[in-house]
């Protein structure tokens, strides 16, 4: 089978188009030489990039094509989420073997589809080239208002540390895929945190408009690895508290696949959930829960650049970051 | 030797800001979720991606990573310059082998950032990871007064179609490049254009701000794709005059290396120059050249929807699209 590029280009154009879903803001789609896009007036864009490489990011054989392309939006669309944004659209650049060109490509549309809807981020254009192994790299341009991005710079010593969601359950489900040895199953609720990550848009926006927050980020490598570059962005440190930390319901599902739920909650990555910073005076306008989302207080921000955990005994221990780094070869 | 992503993140960050190239509208560069950029007033964005893949766009043995830093962001501006717009900032996603980190990054970075500052366009962010080959992807954000973007889809029948330059010096570098076997020297003429493309901004921005073309776009893949799809996306044809292509002023040059000088101006690839018709009525209004840059007709745009090549005998064939395309096993 020879597939020439513009006829990709045209199926992942159809694939958008033939449902209705152009915006206002997207003048021309795929198919120019570039995008047109034309801002809201009194807005700032928020610009963000991601890779999605077969063999660092994900294995084909554990993923069904449909979460992959739900994912590689989902990853990207989650650094919206966390500067208190509102994504409007995304260039998909995808590299295939022509071997998946065919069935697997619908199925992978159909899962970026129905995330592109979700979402709200239309399909604005993109690149297509031939690859021996699967490569993705996602644009995403949100808009905020102009000056009231929540960045991750602004935390201050004293400061509450908040978290949304149970962290470690994206790294369970990776865990439960592995040992399957099946592709993920979209039905399956432990799985599906792994499979079909859903960012924490509408709590961004919440959090941004109400001005809760100093600073804010998405969780993506591990609560140890991020929190120390919010930390380190904010030239500050963090105490944790272990006993409040949420992790996971069902820990002994965990414990079954050798892994503790505490170093998941610290560790585990891919839970794209939330990470900001409440001043004291603004606690009490935090809520348990954001739209069924928990949202806990798992520490305090302190002035010593270190991370410091504090366990159900008073204990305190340094933390080091133990998250997903593709340069380092093992793992946490 | 083991790299953290945060040090590869800073270093790429300390190349650009120690020279001072922060933009005024690029408000947080890299290492934070996102990128924030202040769009101007009356302005659309212009929104590109593009791949920069090793063994499908170059060869590592072959380009000298200066080359490549200037290339991989010269091949993205030039979609800018295509639609008449003005390339503001960029990310840049880059997946690199351990080995790479050290004096291959600096000199990749060294290039980056000369075309960084020659094309006026600042590094807002980005995404680095491992992988055992380089891959790059570079978004470039540009701007342009709104409703004023240069489009493929607006050619009509009867206009003139123009290129700048001279056609397959590219491609004729990259076969001296071929069968040198040595890494191509900045300082060498032939290898120039395939090793530093300079994308043609200033005439963009020209032939937008005078209104003279009713479609451009740039020529990356060679004159034969390209020019079908500009015809494509305006729904008419073309037929070309062989004589009056603009071709390699050396051409004993090229058939030294057993190429044809009227087949590499007709499907040589990674020339970078524009192409864009002008209604019979504008003609007058250009020049023979811009800045140093030969302007020449090459033919008319035609009703039906085939490309036509007429020789210098009058004798017409049907051209077909010729140039590269990463899908097709066989090159032209």
């Amino acid at each position: 089978m020879t597939v020439r590029e513009s006829d990709l280009i045209d199926k992942i154009d159809r694939a958008f188009r033939r449902r209705g879903e152009v915006s206002p803001e997207v003048r021309l789609g795929m198919g120019d030489d570039a995008a047109l896009f034309r801002p809201r007036a009194s807005h700032e864009m928020i610009l963000t990039c991601d890779w999605f490489l077969e063999g660092t990011h994900f294995l084909q054989e554990e993923q069904p094509p449909d979460s992959l392309g739900w994912k590689c939006l989902a990853r990207a669309v989650s650094d919206i989420a966390a500067m208190g944004g509102v994504p409007r659209c995304f260039l998909l650049s995808l590299a295939l073997p022509d071997s998946h060109t065919g069935r697997w490509l619908d199925e992978f549309l159909a899962g970026l589809r129905r995330a592109s809807r979700k979402f709200g981020c239309v399909l604005a254009g993109g690149d297509t080239t031939r690859r021996r192994e699967i490569s993705m790299n996602v644009t995403v341009v949100g808009d905020v208002p102009t000056g009231r991005a929540v960045v991750r710079s602004g935390a201050g010593p004293g400061e509450l540390i908040y978290v949304s969601g149970r962290l470690g359950e994206a790294e369970l489900g990776l865990a439960v895929l592995r040992q399957s040895r099946r592709r993920g199953n979209p039905k399956n609720l432990l799985t599906k945190k792994h499979l079909y990550p859903e960012p924490r848009l509408a709590l961004g926006q919440w959090v941004r408009e109400k001005r809760l927050a100093s600073s804010m980020m998405d969780l993506s490598d591990g609560l140890s690895s991020d929190l120390w570059r919010l930390c380190a962005a904010s030239g500050v440190g963090a105490r944790l508290e272990s006993r409040t930390l949420p992790r996971l319901q069902n820990a002994d599902m965990a414990r079954k696949h050798g892994l503790d739920p505490l170093r998941l909650a610290l560790h585990g990555g891919d839970d794209y959930e939330l990470l900001f910073t409440v001043p004291l005076r603004k606690r009490k306008l935090l809520p348990r829960a954001f739209q069924g989302i928990p949202l806990t207080p798992i520490g305090t921000i302190t002035k010593q650049s270190k991370l410091v955990l504090r366990d159900e005994n008073g204990r305190e221990q340094l933390l080091t970051a133990g998250g997903w780094d593709p340069f380092r070869k093992s793992g946490a």
